[in-house]
């Protein structure tokens, strides 16, 4: 059984149906998610872990990064479409008020302002919970802005869709399991870890990136996130191509280990968008082979 | 006339009567509260930007970047203290209901259930809020937990200070004023910026922090930003220690404009922990001036 | 009136011929040559800088950077090319005994192996001495390996050419002017310099080529010297590619200024290969206008 | 039985004699002495690597890179003194002609001005000859400036020691073997290898250095060596702090064994200054071993 951050209806809940599955367990907080796959509640469970117009998802980097082990074994990416659902029978010409989440109504201002200039915008809780009020038969709001799934699950009518302003919008979801093993190597692979500085040490963040670059490893993420100790002390949240059974990779991250407090390693798993990582001179297995081929030969 | 991120009786309100100034307006919104700056309703606000325990303030980082140049001029560093407080008469005792904001409740989660082990906790809007609320006689809570400010606001008793589990908690803010030259040089300086990488460049971070280290200069926060258009397409917001006066930071940031595909600067102004920096060799202004007028001699 | 490393006969004289400058006056020695220059004998004079067999041209190196201020204004590269020379009506079968430099003879081992097996081969003190010997009628030598500009001027008769084993050795020459503006930009110049790490400072080095390398600057030769006081106390004989005019060469050089212990110019002059540099993004000098440009706007 | 660079009375045999192991053998030429160790007619042999006034001495460092693996076992510095030596029974004030070898000659020109103004100075091919020319009772020279074992060994009387106008002149000699496990590690060694670029490749100096610094490791000495193919083309010759029992030093080896065409290792050895090398933060065994005890824990 899988677990996820809900309510149902909600764009994890869609991402979580897209990885045919089956249905899973919403949970109320991404805390009690990951809580519910240490405690082996699930098997494991999908998380929302990066958007591209709010950033990290601090709550997710954070509970991934405290407390027991745990791994990151698929990613997910889902646009995120907002559309307008209502009661099945109400025209658009007939709404007057729409109920949705204050970052669904801000993603979706200007097209709200052209189609319905004179309906009255309400911000609720949860894109779900304003799909699930609307479909009340008695209720005060006409329509709501959410999530295909929500509208499907409410058995609510589309009376439009890509209604964002921003239609390029992505989140990107993670399924998350107890640690053990990593998945075994694809040919497009990605690595996530936390990375821990050493206290008050001026040049740290370059000596963290210069153990990737100095490798060939490209990051495709990186972001900074407070200790909750002290003011300016940081940890980094990162994502890096390639696999830790990659020569390169393993190498990296034994550097990392060596030059900072400590190291998280939360996963290595294929990448949704199956994008290659550019190998650099000297950076494939058997360069890393011949190496200590070298060094062996040298030493006896 | 000042402007703080209200309402009054937050720690925004507690940094901003620091200052010495006398009364200021409140808004409602960090977004508010920099309009404000920008519309000239007010000289210059006092809004949150990092703290120890959460972080980057993600409003305040983005909403200075984003629209008419604003500029940093001062900032405050403020011990975030939660107390007890509750109508006069009321003994700790006394307690069975306690109203506070959710970060409270969790900061001081031990406490509370150390010494009100019986006492239910309710989680409201705000800290501020919490205050008014049981300053109430009809409240229907016995007490709050919030700042030292908005317990004297509100002419509540303080039945216990210092109930934070980590004591050491600090949040850092800043007073925002519209663009201008900067204040000038002090011996304890800092300078706050954003970078915005060019698109699709791995190397691109490295890039921007050599701008800072080759010059000999620190960075004292650096925090990742989504760009708001595609993901994994950041811009930084960086706090670097010295003055845009000083000819190695007035180099670093050209350094930084011609690498970047933008950087905003949003000022120079003197630290609150007086903290001077070490300056490298060859970082002195002499040492600019020196090879300035080595290069004009050997080209004439 | 112009100088050169001579005597007449040898490889710098045949690349000071291909000046097309007319005749010039010799000098036995490199330093005799260049302080021919700084005596205002000659008003330049041409010596060897580098040679793809041996190295840089020590005693070069290190008279540039010694003394009153010179520049090199031009450079010339040329073949290394070994021909065997005897007296007019010699044939290649009656050579038995050939006379040459040492370098020479170790250039055209196999050569002389091949087809003169019998022949006994004399090591004296140039290439061009033996030409000169040989064309005594008297000699007892039939044929010295030399440069075809001293077969010429001895009237000697080329028995073969281009007889070294490798033949694809080239030398590399410079002209030397006293110190004083530099030549014009053309689109492919080089620079020449010499660096002076501060004294016992582990990662001078790395600094010295972080102030190329961050600013886009590529070098086609670095070497080290001892600046003869103690051991493991080095300058840097450096090319860099690109004219002193560049903002992106400008800046690196100050920027060396201010890290080393000292810094010689020795010249900005067209490369003779016309190799045109790479310009890195943020590297064109209206990059530089445009970021000096930004930085007035924000301090004003 | 030891080699050493010839002839009898050099500054290559004082050093030899320091070793305390006993007469041995002079070879004509570097190449010689070195031969004589690939071809097992010595165990090993004693040659100059560098001098703190001339620099690398080419012939050794390309003799040692071309041919059969050697390897370096142990160092010796040597103060270049120079004395001036007569046949017993001459006074300074007698000396009227002295024979040396033009670097002594030069190294010795303000000592010999001052106090022998009047004296005809004559270079021949080494110091060590001149010494046993002036030992001919009827030789036409009166002295010979050369070093204390050439006077003693050809029976002269020191008329003047330390008579080198630089006093602190030291050259360095290396004791190299056929290759083989290196020697133990003390707490102070040096490794000395060769690294050749890849062809064509800017940064690739930058990049060498970099396997060096990003681990901590110290470079005592690095002198680019022509590849004597074509211009431009260079190895480096490089004494780094360490053993390559180190693991960051066997870490950086075969790193550069990957970003490098080839690599030469030419062995570890105590350093004769003794000076411990000061190892960095995640720079010991033991850090090396954590981080890979580390990985092997994700892994599993």
């Amino acid at each position: 059984m899988l677990g996820y951050f809900g309510p149902r209806g909600t764009f994890t809940h869609q991402a979580l149906l897209s990885l045919g599955e089956g249905e899973a367990t919403p949970f109320p907080t991404v805390a009690a998610t990951l809580d519910a796959v240490r405690n082996q509640q699930v098997a494991a469970a999908l998380v929302p872990i990066e958007n591209s117009v709010e950033g990290g998802v601090s709550a997710t980097l954070d509970r991934l990064a405290a407390g027991d082990r745990l791994m990151i074994i698929r990613e997910v990416l889902l646009p995120v479409l907002f559309g307008l659902y209502a009661r099945p029978g109400t025209a658009l010409s007939q709404v007057r008020s729409v109920l949705t989440h204050p970052h669904a109504a801000a993603q979706c201002r200007e097209w709200l302002a052209e189609h319905l200039p004179d309906a009255r915008i309400t911000e609720g809780g949860s894109t779900a919970a304003a799909a699930e009020e609307v479909a009340q038969p008695t209720s005060r709001f006409d329509a709501a802005v959410c999530a295909e799934v929500a509208g499907e699950l409410h058995q609510l009518e589309q009376l439009a869709d890509h209604i964002a302003d921003n239609d390029g919008a992505v989140t990107r979801f993670v399924l998350v399991a107890p640690a053990g093993p990593p998945p075994d190597r694809s040919e497009s692979d990605k690595t996530t870890l936390v990375a821990f500085m050493r206290e008050d040490h001026p040049g740290a963040l370059l000596e963290i990136l210069e153990q990737f670059a100095g490798r060939g490893v490209n990051l495709s993420r990186i972001e900074s996130r407070p200790t909750k100790t002290i003011l300016g002390d940081y940890c980094f949240s990162i994502d890096a191509e390639g696999h830790i059974g990659d020569a390169r990779m393993a190498e990296a991250l034994m550097g990392l280990h060596r030059v900072c407090k400590d190291v998280i390693f939360l996963g290595s798993y294929p990448r949704a968008d199956r994008v290659k990582p550019r190998i650099p001179y000297g950076g494939r297995d058997s360069d890393y082979t011949a190496a200590r081929a070298w060094l062996d030969d040298v030493l006896s």
